[in-house]
């Protein structure tokens, strides 16, 4: 016997949330109808407005509520820059960590023929396109360090290669603040073979 | 720089589920709008109908979305027995639990002088004439065992004295599985004092 099946419906909705499962999505239904309902309905219309609203930036591919996305339209960037990752949570990463300003451009995605996502999904045209028109003198890959990361800036490499741009690969090894003891062995040797001197 | 106001909003806005924090607000935010934007548009719509149509069933306070709740309106639950339980989660946790087939009332709360919170808050005159009217033989008090809990269940057990009805509390000792290595010291005291004769 549940509470009845609107209360159902939304603790089976809340599961749509990255890393919410049953017992936690109890706990918000119960919290948001109990305690918060004001924080709720602001949730909810917000959420709405939120997917009406944010699309793609046409020039970087990032989430966005206008045509040009604010780093693609602000002024104060270095244009001449041009980083490119797997995805919009990759940007935000970057900002975060501050430091950078250049532009973006948003993958959405690596290469994975298994999913069927090739260059097109990926938006590779464009992005050559952009190096050519837009006097970039250096693209910065920082696709994930997996398989298909890799693989997928060892492609764009390869595509720009007799361009005229500089491309370049984030660097890989012992996290700041990590312990050797607890790194893995694949980033060990990493960050061996990467050695600079000093 | 942000990717713009109204997905900073949205990150805001999922600050107010229990246990969510600005991480998993980015997160939950970018997951909805980047993969599943049908499961957001599905949870939005859902909390807000929830919001508007979710009220306290009128016999047991409990969430409902009807006058009577399921439980309240079953004709299967033994009515002469009534657990006193602190909030909607802890109903959740007994018919879970299974086995427990008599019915509910939710104080909302407990005792709590300090935060303005007394017996009418909790409705104790409700559940008085409750127990008065619908011929209930035992109530058992299923508030938790912290100090307010504690206080709430003999402020109900002193207002009942006197009625022919029994009032119980629910068992507190080693939890089943517990090891009594890892259990506090209070419960333990409890569980000795609380032993029971083979």
């Amino acid at each position: 016997m549940r509470f009845g099946p609107l209360i159902d419906q939304l603790m089976e909705a809340f599961r749509c949330l990255p890393g919410v499962g049953p017992r936690s999505a109890q706990r918000m239904t119960l919290h948001l109808l109990e305690r918060d309902r004001a924080g709720g309905g602001h949730l909810a219309q917000v959420l709405l407005r939120a997917l009406a609203c944010v699309g793609r930036c046409e020039r970087c591919r990032n989430l966005s509520e206008t045509a040009l996305c604010p780093i693609c339209s602000s002024m104060r960037r270095d244009a001449a820059t041009l980083c490119v990752v797997e995805t919009p949570a990759d940007v935000l990463a970057i900002e975060q960590a501050g430091g950078y300003s250049g532009l973006y451009f948003v993958l959405l995605g690596r290469l994975s023929p298994i999913d069927g996502i090739g260059p097109e999904e990926l938006g590779l045209e464009q992005l050559l396109r952009r190096v050519d028109d837009e006097g970039i003198r250096e693209v910065i890959l920082a696709t994930n360090p997996t398989a298909e990361g890799e693989a997928t800036a060892y492609f764009i490499t390869e595509r720009l290669r007799g361009s005229r741009v500089t491309v370049s690969r984030i660097a890989h090894g012992v996290p700041l603040g990590g312990e050797l003891e607890y790194v893995d062995g694949g980033t060990l040797l990493h960050a061996l073979q990467g050695r600079k001197p000093l």
